[in-house]
């Protein structure tokens, strides 16, 4: 079998696999997904042993130390995997709910109704934990899917994604709705991105250049997974301990992440006392301060910002401060330079709430919180493929209600068009 | 001005303006819209002299009736027009709508609130009256939008958008936020096709090549507005009476339009009784029967349908039958052939009801009702842009409600990350 006529024929069986899935009652769909727990937990030392053959080949590849942290499983990582498992079997099922119903004046009723997407494609980085959390939503949706995994997790997301479709099939549902690429080469992936007559939605994460090509390239419609260059900004009358303590948090607790701040915005009358304390407390962190001048007035140890900087998603221990004259022009300059993923303000104001959350055009829009808080499982959706940058369809953390779409039912009696 | 510098201004100025009608009151835009409604009205006399010489052009290049009739503008159409702004003006304003908002165990509260897309490309077909609907939705759903009307109603179409955008900025509101294109080239499209930096939504109306050529050449997401193959399914169990009615409906009330039924199927059960007194009728209307054999032997002067007429959507008074053994040959049909649009049962059956309800994927599933009735209008959701065939973002009628999106808002009080 070549490469496209493998990966096609994953899609297919995935697509017929599709119908039996949607038609699932809530209570197998459950059940498949506590199974799936189950085997993840039993299975661990099979698991553990594979995971062993993909740390060793990247080893040899002279990966650094964060890669090959991400790829690890330990026992604790397949724990918290089965745990996942659990906490989306208990999400409450996406599928036929009545979002809304209404009776016409010809006394016919109209409703909208969710019902899957049918076959999700969905492209990822190298975290076997991943593909335990796309199973169970996909599942969870009552979808179909078509994964594919970083090359470097092969061995690992190979075995799990068979003990996961064995489970499946265990629970009577039917274990071709969970699809693995198990093949490396890169051709599999640009067969994907055009197998529109199987797959209904494509979810990338990545780079930047990853998504943009996938983007580019499929002819299926694509959840971007974007860039986020999130900002904070601390209002004149922000609480300067909270302002402090969200902007540490935004920056530090996880830099590498598409959530975690990259400008902060300061109001020009809260910088003097905001600035200093906050320089030091980055710094202890090992934070890189870089700032326009009105902030390296303040802050004498930070390098200047230069344009790019404004624009930069470092993703990493680095900082962008500008001091702003008001919240006009924080406001422009997260028009002009945010991601439209996680936007903050800290602020005692109440109007100036109020205008942040209306006026700031992004997934998600924060008031005295940390956008490290911009999460499906933060905001309480269960896991989350991603977050969403695109406007259509889903935007902000993409979970299971994101994984569906709705249909209109009719119920008459008789009714024509006059 | 080259036809791309007209047409990225056209758009630049739309996305700027869309920034303020994001922010507009439900009120000020509902003065818009009933401003607009008055204009329309007053101006009438000058629309049908633009109309006329729309008229005049298109005669000339000898345009077959149907489209003349299409084009023409009159005084009654003129009044209905104003009524269905007036209308759209009535309906409940979707911007601000709090989707859902939760408290999370932290103390914030995260919730989901409805915002505009921003600015929406429409292209369509040669009637006046769309350019009001459209110009209406936009408005009322707080999107600027760019619009091309079809070359032959240039006159009326460049006319009206005049006079509507002057409504717009009388109610306060800037007239920036209705674009519409009145040169002819084609290339106008084409350059609105890439212009993602500008446009958030594409809405392509027209033949099914058109639209396929529009989705694949876009840069901007697009909401098809697809074929439409539908069926309606005359179960054994049908009352007869009323399944003669929704056929003569689906098929004969207006049968060049996309929810018009194009292949009937009947239960071998109920055929005899059944076909015979429906071909009486549909012949006294003028349409054409093609059948499968157990249909031919009932209606001996029906053509013999090929497999090529169970894939054609005819958009004339042509029907195809077929007579099935049962339901699950009527649902294997349909999932073979329809479009996904709408598709129909006719049962007094409860538990087939439910099954075609739930088994049939299509934006619009209904049981004892007209395929007819699938339009926005119709559902009691105003005016439509079309009606989606897509997945994705919206599916079926698209009103004011699928002209936005969604942003999470978080209100905390210091929250950040563990």
């Amino acid at each position: 079998m070549t490469v496209r006529e493998l990966v096609e024929h994953k899609a297919r069986a995935a697509k017929a696999a599709s119908r039996a899935l949607a038609l699932a009652t809530a209570r197998a769909k459950q059940e498949a997904l506590l199974q799936m727990a189950r085997v993840v937990e039993e299975r661990r030392d099979a698991l553990l042993e594979a995971n062993r053959a993909d740390l060793e080949r990247a080893r040899g590849r002279g990966h650094p130390r964060a890669f090959l942290d991400r790829l690890t499983l330990t026992e604790s990582r397949i724990e918290e995997m089965a745990h996942g498992l659990r906490q989306v079997a208990a999400l409450p099922d996406p599928v036929g709910e009545v979002v809304r119903m209404w009776r016409r004046p010809n006394g016919m009723e109209v409703g909208k109704v969710r019902v899957p997407l049918g076959v999700i494609g969905f492209i990822y980085e190298s975290r076997p934990n991943v593909t335990a959390d796309a199973a169970g939503l996909c599942l969870k949706s009552g979808n179909a899917c078509v994964l594919r995994g970083g090359s470097e997790a092969i061995e690992s997301n190979t075995h799990l994604a068979a003990i996961l479709a064995k489970a499946v099939e265990k629970a009577g549902l039917p274990p071709e709705a969970l699809q693995f690429i198990e093949v490396p080469d890169r051709e599999a992936v640009e067969v994907l991105l055009t197998l529109d007559r199987y797959v209904d939605l494509l979810v990338p994460r990545g780079g930047e250049a990853f998504v943009r090509h996938v983007a580019e390239r499929a002819t299926i419609p694509v959840l971007k997974h974007d860039k986020g260059l999130c900002h904070v900004y601390v209002d004149e009358s922000a609480d300067p301990a909270m302002a402090l303590e969200i902007s540490v948090n935004a920056k530090v607790q996880r830099p590498g992440v598409c959530n975690a701040m990259e400008t902060l915005l300061v109001h020009q009358a809260i910088a003097p006392a905001f600035l200093p304390p906050l320089a030091g407390r980055l710094r202890e962190a090992g934070v890189e301060i870089r700032g326009c001048p009105r902030t390296r007035a303040l802050v004498p140890d930070a390098a200047a910002a230069t344009e790019e900087d404004w624009a930069t998603e470092y993703l990493d221990l680095i900082l962008a401060i500008r001091v702003v004259d008001d919240l006009e022009a924080a406001l422009a300059h997260i028009q002009e330079h945010g991601s439209g993923l996680a936007e903050a303000i800290v602020t005692s104001s109440y109007a100036r709430a109020r205008r942040f959350l209306q006026e700031v055009d992004a997934a998600c829009v924060l008031v005295n919180a940390s956008t490290r808080l911009v999460d499906g499982q933060q905001f309480g959706m269960g896991a989350e493929l991603g977050i969403s940058t695109s406007k259509l369809h889903a935007r902000g953390p993409v979970g299971v209600e994101e994984l569906t779409t709705t249909k209109f039912v009719v119920l008459g009696s008789g009714q024509v068009r006059e």
